[in-house]
């Protein structure tokens, strides 16, 4: 890409680190002149570590500044679309990390500002961009799997809760738990895959049975997650486990998902069943595809190139802010996702399935 | 048993040769007088056989019979309820194989007649009597899971469809497919182990995607199942993949089953989440209880006796015909199962949720 | 087959009980009339063993038999060539285990006389029957492999030498060791799938390393063959292994074999090398398809429906004796895997490449 | 060693920095005074990175340097001899990388100016240097494995074209494929242990299946090889598959190789088939020794201290500049393996065996 682009990172956690800022310094004119938290010394550490960019501690001093193209948005799921609306007011183009945010109504405002204000706004839901997701999109597109009817997907862990006690298991600052930080990609890049079909109904229910007891929390130790827990005074009030199922006009989609289960089986796929042939996605890994050829029933497994999907996200996000086109990851594209995740929580709530 | 049991088997094909006859024959003071069906072969090659009983083609004809006490039906699904009714009015006590019904409202039919000819009806649901679900029924019952508030179960293999084109695969005669021929055992023992609490709602789908093209069906060769097979001119119109959602007063349970589906892995298998614990049960095999200990999360498998569920199947019932109290798989224990698979496909045809 | 099949088998050897007579049995209208073997007891034991047919210790009373339709000729390879063409100048249609004969000029001599006499005469190249076999020629013939130009084929063991000392590794007897007796099947099946290419040449080597020394023969036991090895007096003067190189107006192909080598690793297989995709086959069993789909690298696994390849193989000669016409197993298709044979041990003894 | 190596680099690649320049490194008394690259840049970035050496941009400007003592040639290979004979000419003592050349009769060449110069010439045929290699060689010569009668080799790979469309891939710069680059490696090492026994005759047919359609080269990313392809304009006209039987007074040798095949299955290791044991070495890896002991068929893995086969390569040429006498690398030890690439590229042309 020949245009400079002039980046702002606002939020300085773990995604800013892993995802954000190594991609777009892989990136040729890409110059990122802010880092900013209101964490001061995270604002400062990243300026020290990546040798460019000035430290701030509140987005807001940055609403006026003319170096910045695009901006960043990592912070908390609670600031999202704060974040994202100001900058878009301010005329900047927004790359904002999944969820989009905690509630649907919040969805609905930041793609009303993004139309209104002709801003380019994408969501960091990366698996849009992963070479296996979209090798089965492929496949999916040219029929190969002919009808695809329903949809299995199952993100299930014996224990697996970010930050205890945190910002993430708090619903005032996350919305939610494993299905709205973790469920989200499933359910995005399913949607994706089948072409966002349009949505009908969703039934489901959301647990929180173990990770409410922080105390007494067993886990097998080596997650990064629990090393920020905080188990004297943390607050557990979102769901640990989940399970759903979507109508469409299409596929049925159900799932079980759980960040902490009594059950040590580790199970993250996605099943993606059609008539002609069917194939098993392991999340953020390879598939399988299971076809018929010459009267018999075939077990493939391919073997291809892949790329980051972080760097394809920005590479992505970045191309769109030039030829203004929202691309597979912008806000309209995420709507529907957004959707699901707030229809399985009232349905929950509600104890009955919910029209989308 | 001191008393003297004399059995007429109505139906002689499959089930009743590998589960109820032997078994019959193996208990003291068991007499099979008649084998009943309605190929005259069948109920010939049986007396040849076994070396007992007469051969008869029409069940009426035994009506009057006195030297019958009990009668095991096992028939085509669509004549479980006329059958067990006419005995029961009768005077006999009936052992009905799965699913008693292919309708609710012929199971509580049947119900109904049971009680007012106070007569013993028991189900085939034979997994009530099965080892490892009794072992699992009693950690819940002791209370060592804590809450079970998520069931999930999968039923789900590449091919096998049972007899593609005869009784199983014709709605006419079996009332349904995958759902209520597998599922229901699997439904069955889930409601057995939870103590069969209040049910609330069902939403589900049911698919027939595959097996209707008969004459291009593939599979994988060795399936008893497929030598029966009509690939001319059979008939499959009944559910050959089906997933489900199901509210209760306690836990939820979801489900994906498939008697065909291009998904070459096999899972069949019951996981119960607890709040202390959780229980994976590999489908008439062993399971897997995980655990906390000393701060440790624990995988344990258990090793024990196992007796044959059909065996003990068969002894229940005949002891409930002495004792004249209900067993395990009397009617009334039935009844729900059967209120799940009606309201599964009552969900499926309106594409929406239930109530139960 | 509605034709009344009645049957000699001539040779009660283990071929004749593992393969030929069970094979028979399976199929409707098919009579054994008469086991003949020169060891009386083993033909005593065939009649009793199966409860039909006359024993014989002397396949030449048989020739004006009436009662034989057809013959299976299960004896040592030395008699192969006499016994086929007495049966076929007597009138008989012969199926005559592989290979053939020992010699070139021999399997050309059957083949002029079934010629002559107008007979069926196959060969028991069961792997033409296979249906890994099959379905790999179809993958072939349908151009899914583009053109094959290279089929390089294993047939190693450590120690699989059979009969050690018996009529498999006596020149006299057996005309060769593990190419003329395991090699056959491989180099058989190879021409089968590439539809029989025009050959050009052949250069190997055939050694006798390890056999010869019969009484310091180490093996790790259980194998039958050894059961019956005469460490004593036995006598070991065939190759027990085996490298070579052919050349065809299509493919190459190249081989190494072994019934006994320092090396613990089996390696059973072949594998066609084609322009488009690829197959290794694992001998008597199944089949990788290697593949390029959407621009991926595919490792396909099969699953089919198997037939036995010795019924088939039956069936097939059966059929072709009612139809008059040759099968895919007749002596004509066998003539160029003979050549083959024939060119290696030559070009082995020559010490340099021969024409073929 | 306490004399002083003053070392030029004529060729600034992969190989150099690889292999060549970290290893001359490593030894005392060892300087690069040049570093030569018809490209300007590679020099000079070679002159900046190691801190030491002048760049040089054409090879003949060092022909009268005086501060040279040896010289490595790291170019492609088509300029291997004209180099190696100039240096020579000029005094110079030199390390050529393997192949010595594309073809035989410049191979010869090679030999002919060292003897006439009394110059060192070592070709890198580093495998001579292994350990692995060395203990096999050593298992061999002490009469462990008795009578080595044939070897098997394959160095097979579903796809490794090296820098598809650049130097290693055109005829005219590299003179062959996977057997001029590859497989050079394996039958110089099999030659090596075996003593190099005398040639009789080769059989061979080299081909060029898969790499001629460069623009639709399907492959499985992250090898290096492929970053440096030229998909639009490269050219591919060498051999990516090669079959061959080599005739020697001692053993055959047998081998297959691919640079690309549609065989996903890996293999590269070297069978060593002797009367008495034999061994399998993973190339580049460690091996198998397979034996008898006490009546039992034994398979052994060695453990033992391991070299780098790069650094002895060099420290044996520097010390065989010292003593003046051949190492075991010297162009005279690398003849037979290049008669044997020759006879392999004549013989598949001449579609038949050739006189070695």
């Amino acid at each position: 890409m020949s245009k400079k682009f002039r980046v702002a990172i606002i939020g300085c956690g773990t995604i800013a680190h892993s995802a954000h800022i190594p991609n777009y310094l892989k990136i040729e004119n890409v110059e990122i002149t802010y880092f900013c938290d209101i964490i001061p010394e995270r604002a400062d550490e990243a300026v020290k570590k990546y040798g460019c960019g000035k430290a701030v501690y509140d987005y807001r001093e940055l609403l006026g500044a003319e170096d910045i193209d695009v901006v960043s948005v990592c912070t908390h799921n609670d600031y999202h679309p704060v974040v994202s609306i100001d900058f878009m007011r301010a005329g900047k183009d927004v790359l904002c990390e999944k969820p989009a945010a905690k509630t649907l109504a919040e969805v609905l405002d930041m793609q009303k500002t993004a139309r209104e204000t002709r801003r380019m706004l994408s969501i960091g839901v990366c698996n849009r961009f992963g070479t296996a997701v979209n090798k089965i999109k492929d496949l999916i597109d040219n029929g190969d799997l002919g009808e695809v009817y329903h949809v299995y997907t199952a993100f299930r862990r014996q224990r697996s809760i970010p930050g205890l006690g945190g910002c993430f298991t708090r619903k005032d600052s996350a919305g939610g738990g494993v299905l709205i930080d973790t469920g989200v990609h499933y359910l995005d890049l399913i949607l994706y895959c089948l072409g966002e079909p349009k949505l009908l109904s969703a039934s489901g229910k959301a647990y929180n049975k173990i990770g409410w007891d922080i105390q007494n929390y067993v886990y097998s130790g080596g997650m990064w997650a629990e090393h920020t827990a905080d188990f004297e005074n943390g607050v557990f009030d979102v769901d640990d486990a989940v399970t759903g199922l979507i109508r469409t006009e299409g596929a049925t989609i159900s799932f079980n998902g759980a960040w902490a289960q009594n059950i040590a089986e580790s199970e993250n796929y996605i099943d993606f069943l059609g008539t002609k042939a069917g194939v098993r996605l392991a999340y953020c890994g390879n598939f399988k595809f299971y076809h018929i050829k010459n009267g018999m029933l075939m077990t493939s497994e391919p073997a291809y190139n892949t790329k980051d999907f972080y760097e394809e996200e920005i590479r992505s996000f970045l191309e769109s802010t030039v030829t203004r086109e929202p691309n597979r990851a912008s806000i309209d594209h995420f709507v529907p996702t957004a959707k699901i995740l707030q229809g399985i929580y009232d349905s929950s709530d509600q104890n009955r399935e919910v029209t989308l």
